[in-house]
């Protein structure tokens, strides 16, 4: 039983479904993931194992961490820039072979550090599916320089294109540090112009990547609990849960 | 037996009792619980469970947390702000007697989030200390502009009140960041005047939020190691207690 | 096995060996330190226990955490400014003998925080030496005005006084923060002048205190892989090894 539950009882967000969270997950070991499934495990749909981190660490360890979050129900995948290496060496094959392996069930496909033509980036994602992965696909670039000449319209036209070839859900790129660049500005603010034109089809199938609190606060007040929230470092999802569900001074009563 | 323990003997602050740390667990799991009271767990005071936190995991898990805490004679609170959702939904006597159920054994009353009467405020803290808890109160608003009306008069009235009605502290609102609020300017530095003022009375009843590193190290070289700091994060109070015996840079021959 | 190990294998970094990573332990307890060395442990030369933050925890905890790091072949010290207090009250010979029987095997010589005169210095690395530890010594002073006062002639003299003396690295000063310190600007990027400038006999013996991740991403991209960095974040150990390796988004195909 949850403590204080008649505290969170008849909530709105108990009729309307709560947002996914998608947590990044830099390098921790099995004590750190044990402590975050206990304390927040039913809050999290998505862990990232940040960008190459993965390949830094043993089969046995990635093997028993995707294991500990599956027992959860939270779906596992290494970032985005794995992949992007892995397609760059020609070995898109293996790589998928590979995180079956080591019991990954969900891959991103991303170009935030490479260059990867659209034609290829709809095979990389029907492979994906074929091979039994939840997709999730990336739009926007690392290189903060690159990521702003991507112009609204193409950023739409690639979510569209990426669904269209079967990822389940379109990240909206914000890096760990989540400053100057997507829908953020140099201080790490919404950029409202950019998100409501990103969000003019809906924002059920986009994750945005809202590394910083006040990002996760302007997401809720502006959508409400539902919106989906990524890049959410390991040691702050229990406060966002708490920014969703109106137990954090900033959005208590407004939820 | 202290490693090094000749370079720390016959201290000043060995005289003259530290003064009280208060540590803000932001959703800590009972590895990096136990990791912490074997590092530190002696120079803690007081452990608050970050506002609605303690709200969103299992009884269980909270119960245990306050047995491990007070096992090393940690005095353990829920924020403040789960006390006001619970004000806001009359159903305050609930939450104390769920509060003791879960094993806290203090109680922080404070209105930085919603609006409460100084006459309401007062029964608060009242009903708490008459429940049997550790009674702290908190003066100041989350919401920075708010905060920035409030004076120092009111301040200053606000604390009188609180230690007439039984509060045992006052803690000085900084949040988790520490800028723009309370004594702290945009920067995160001291406002002197407003602390002086706030001050006058002595520091001894006061605990001043001070997340950051150059505000831990101001008050303590502007009022030696018996200042009471809080919302010291979880991997900073080591760093905090070198900072008070002057084994840090900071501090070090200036305490 | 390393997992993805197809995507690192042949790369350049395995040609020449990878630069040191000196880690900045600011008061971990054992589950993150078991943690720390399952997931990263092969990425780390040496684990400084911060400042004197060693003096605050009781001798068997340290004595079993420099027994947990040295079983990955990771040399283990306290921070310079715990020696630099012992030199203070005249007390350096059992600092040593402490240091000894806690299970230490390396020793930071600085003068950060206070003064020690050049003969002095050269006698505490070469007695350092002498009790058989692995000697750092470091260039900087923690107090950014008086770091600023300190020109390049002096810190190259020193850097090559105390390789003489028997040091056998040197670090570049920067702090925690690793701003407006050292090679570093106010904002913690490069000035390139003094960097060049430090370099200008060559690296190999150098550690940079390179705490931000804009600060080890440069210094990768100028001198590669084989770089020395210090001041590294626990929870930065495995990313800092992805920008080396190349799997992070700032170093792919670059390294």
């Amino acid at each position: 039983m949850q403590a204080f539950d008649f505290l969170t009882q008849n909530k709105n967000h108990e009729m309307a479904p709560e947002g996914k969270t998608m947590m990044l997950d830099k390098g921790l070991g099995l004590n750190a993931v044990d402590d975050l499934l206990e304390t927040a495990g039913d809050y999290i749909s998505f862990a990232k194992l940040g960008w190459g981190t993965s390949a830094t660490m043993d089969t046995e360890l990635i093997t028993l961490k995707n294991e500990k979050y599956q027992n959860h129900d939270i779906i596992t995948y290494p970032g985005g820039t794995l992949l992007e290496v892995a397609v760059m060496k020609n070995m898109y094959k293996q790589y998928l072979q590979e995180a079956k392996q080591l019991g990954f069930n969900g891959i991103e496909v991303s170009d935030g550090s490479t260059t990867i033509g659209v034609a290829v980036r709809e095979q990389l994602i029907v492979q994906a599916r074929e091979a039994g992965f939840f997709v999730i696909s990336e739009v926007g670039k690392k290189n903060l320089n690159l990521d702003h000449e991507m112009t609204i319209d193409e950023r739409l036209s690639l979510i569209s294109r990426d669904l269209d070839s079967g990822a389940q859900f379109i990240i909206i790129e914000a890096r760990e540090a989540g400053k100057d660049i997507g829908i953020y500005n140099q201080a790490g603010g919404i950029m409202n112009d950019e998100l409501d034109a990103l969000a003019a089809n809906g924002i059920g199938h986009l994750i945005f990547e809202a590394p910083l609190k006040n990002q996760q606060v302007s997401l809720i007040l502006k959508y409400g609990s539902q919106v989906n929230l990524g890049n959410i470092a390991t040691d702050e999802v229990t406060s966002l849960e708490t920014l969703r569900v109106g137990l954090r001074g900033d959005t208590v009563g407004q939820v």
